[in-house]
């Protein structure tokens, strides 16, 4: 239901992230390798053939130059979302986050924070979720206990400095 | 189905944009002003109520310390669409972008280009097409009527410049 | 008196400098975790019911898409001190900076130095100075204690480069 | 009660929105030009008799390598607002920005938006409501009156689109 | 033997240099618009046909999130000369000038310049220098003109400044 | 064939990458030390006995206020290729991507990625196989085994999650 | 004893305010474009010879990647001031700025503000004045006709607000 | 004949570098710590009788918002030379670099490079040098050594790579 692609393998531990939430609320993912600038043909057949693999979002990460999330982009119908990666001799990861966010009108790339691939899968099970209310229930109990673990660090917190309560 | 929402009226003509393009694929929409800043509750009502009311992507654009988008999809699960926009006073838009852009694990903004409306309009588009195939063949369609206007400019330039054939 | 927020407990080591120097000065203040993105009607009750609670200011602090110091202000009528944290995968600290600083019209945050809450502290202590003499007094000292520390880097330098007098 | 001082006369076009601020709710301010290189004297007897002239904020805008607020902030426990201004030859505003927000630890200076000299008298006026409950109502009124704002551009919006009702 | 190509037709004004630049050399060249993003196929069979079709240079223009140069680089053996564009919206050129210049490793694209179109024409024309004598005279000639160029103004300077005699 | 200049003996870790691609081409090069500031008239005396030496293309790699592409540039008809250095105290290799890539009309320097003399090498080697077929046909297998070193990155991914299978 | 050259003449608007303040204090100067990439032999010529020909400083402004300022240090033992200059196809002055302050441990150039030849030539006076007491007093009178001017405006700013008084 | 100073004890190991230099050329200094924000009576008195007790140039280094060298230039007709130093908690030194370097016209201070203090030292020499032969010679063995240095590592190359004969 999501594919999942990065342009190097050394985008895995990153990327993981996606993967990981995915199969956390239980939603089917593909997960690989598909470089824009060493496997172009590759590339072309992912995007093309996505939509009718059963795809509904693509995620895809890349550092650099990062060309792979505007050009899947360019060849399906399916909303992308795009990763910026911090790479080895990236310029602080500029190149990545401008080469992905800076589409020119027509091609959007839904993008997302540097490094910020579990926001990538939670943004791919948002747009999953606007077609299955499960999934959209689910979110909303991630959200409650993203909550919850805040309010547990105000409970750590109040331990630490007993005489300066909080609210 | 779409809520396009704005930080301040000056930002309409830009995000006029996305709603134009919604127009075209005559998929309905919404279109007003919630400030993040000088109308929270306002802002936080939106949000909340926002699926219940049957909107199923929220597309929201604002300059400066943007804080509209992420606030925004602090409140609901569904997916939301932050459109960076160059406002006065602005440093070069760089404010806008990292605002929306660098959100944290756990609450995803799609960020398309500074001032890109129009593309947050199609990615709107895109994600009611992955249930929707009406509009997905109409996203198609679109995606060609681009790639036919790229050719009409390949036969201006050809004409202007007719010793120096193209492919 | 003075309420220190902050978005996440990570950063908690950065903004006990903040409390810590209140504390020095005998200013009462509490300290907590309020998160703009993850608890959003705590962030909200927080501020609104800031000034009925006794609070004279306000210290938050947040990295990355730092949206908590500019809601806090929108809130309240309380001034609003806000420190920019270099998070993990801040992009130099450039996104915190500029979502703290670049308030639109209408709605000011008194921006620090990014990782500047020893800083914001004093702010908030210069702040409450303005109705309370003793405060002023102890600012003075303060001041002063600055001076003295840097007259002895003078001298261990003299001691270090005899022959080399300064002033 | 209010010092406001620049660095250049060219400032004064930005600086008068402070000064008109602090006008709209009664608040007694002086309003000067001081130049940290071009009077250094003028700026340290500014600074030095500030608290005994019965001022209890001052307000600085400076541009390019701006150094009025911080180094009258070394000079008082006064809070200092410092306010970046876009001057001709700066770098886009930020040589000014860095130069006053990134100050060591010991002497702050409160930095708002580039330009944002409008804010720098609404945080003026927010120090001063600390000790002044006529003050924090005015500061409640003109918030609201900024929510009134945005409301009538609502209504202006669903008038110009009237098939697409907000909330 | 020289491809000029371009994302978009506006960028043509600043592409027109470097075929100008060929012109004056008698170096043939083709001029188009191929789209990496809009015409995806199209910039697919350009690249892989370039070489046999006879070129030897390929020169690609684009702004924004500028993909052409390196997708370009990606599917052939040729040398591929980016020029970044500063286009609209674009965040001050940085984004094209990223985009293009910060490939990975094995695939380069020899980035000239924001707007450097003519620069890109003379690097294509010293490129087939390395193997054409006539036309690495003719580049010789050409610098020599700049000198000579240079050195009229220096001519004009010393009518302005008569007192004030250079070397 | 190709002269591999750099700065400074701290670039050699970096440059040898240039060289080393080459040498697995069996294009004859150099490899030596130019400095402009140090050493002006070596550098002269390179750039100008360059072509007569028989070099076809020069890759000069430097840092910080990087130079010497530029200098060595304006002394010859040869293609120059330019690789920014990360030294230290760059401003994050900022300086050295700006001081070789934005040269003047006229004489341009074919610049690659911060780092990025592998690449360097590459387009060496793809300026050469211009005229030497031997060399694009060596190319051509060097881009076959990137694409080859992708797939097999893309079996360690299946065999890493195999119940998440590519296409 | 001053010489002042550019690279370009284009420049000239900018330089001609080094030059004239210089005029207005008597110190006499050359003024010439000499450029680094289009004229390098003269560049070098001009450098070697400055000291014998009598000069005792250089000032030497250059746009884009400005590498005349650093090139002609390279060649001298005379201090030389380098003025970034803001030229069209900049990349907000980024480029010029950091090619002549990021020089090399060796080879100091004494880096001015962007556009700042006023300065240079304050600074060129600066230098003389070392060894010329009637230059060090008339630069004396120079920095009191600044403060006056300062005071001027604040007397132009205290009738414009009568109300307002400053100290 | 040179004071040394410097905002913070912290900048020590940077700023010896500048006294170093000096000292291996037998030119007196002065080493102490002077700081803008601690001490800004110190550095007014230090500023205003630097010419009469003899000093000839000023080295100022400071990190962050670096007030010190352009407050110092303003007190002073002497020669200063500004340091940028990357202290902790900078913004990878922009402010630093901006702080000083941006000053208005009227107050110029001679910007050298992040952390370049040995430049200082070196830039310090060759205006001590306008007026003292000694001195000049001095540099020009310096220089010569740098070049002899550089010679030295093309030898050490050419050991290295054996097969690849430099020039």
């Amino acid at each position: 239901m999501v594919g999942i692609i990065m342009g190097s393998q050394s985008d895995l531990p990153i990327m993981e992230q996606a993967a990981g939430f995915l199969k956390s609320l239980d939603i089917p993912y593909e997960l690989t390798v598909v470089s824009a600038h060493r496997t172009p043909e590759r590339m072309f057949d992912y995007a093309k053939t996505a939509k009718e693999r059963g795809l509904k979002v693509i995620v895809a990460g890349a550092g650099g130059a990062a060309h792979l999330p505007g050009m899947v982009a360019s060849c399906t119908t399916l909303p992308v979302i795009g990763v910026p990666i911090l790479s080895s001799n990236s310029i602080d990861g500029w190149d990545s986050v401008l080469s992905i966010l800076q589409m020119p009108g027509g091609i959007p790339v839904a993008t997302v924070a540097l490094n910020g691939a579990l926001n990538a899968g939670i943004l791919a099970a948002k747009i999953i979720a606007t077609s299955d209310e499960l999934v959209a229930e689910n979110l909303q109990k991630y959200q409650d206990a993203l909550k919850d673990k805040v309010l547990g660090t105000v409970d750590d917190i109040k331990a630490k400095h007993p005489n300066h309560f909080d609210q």
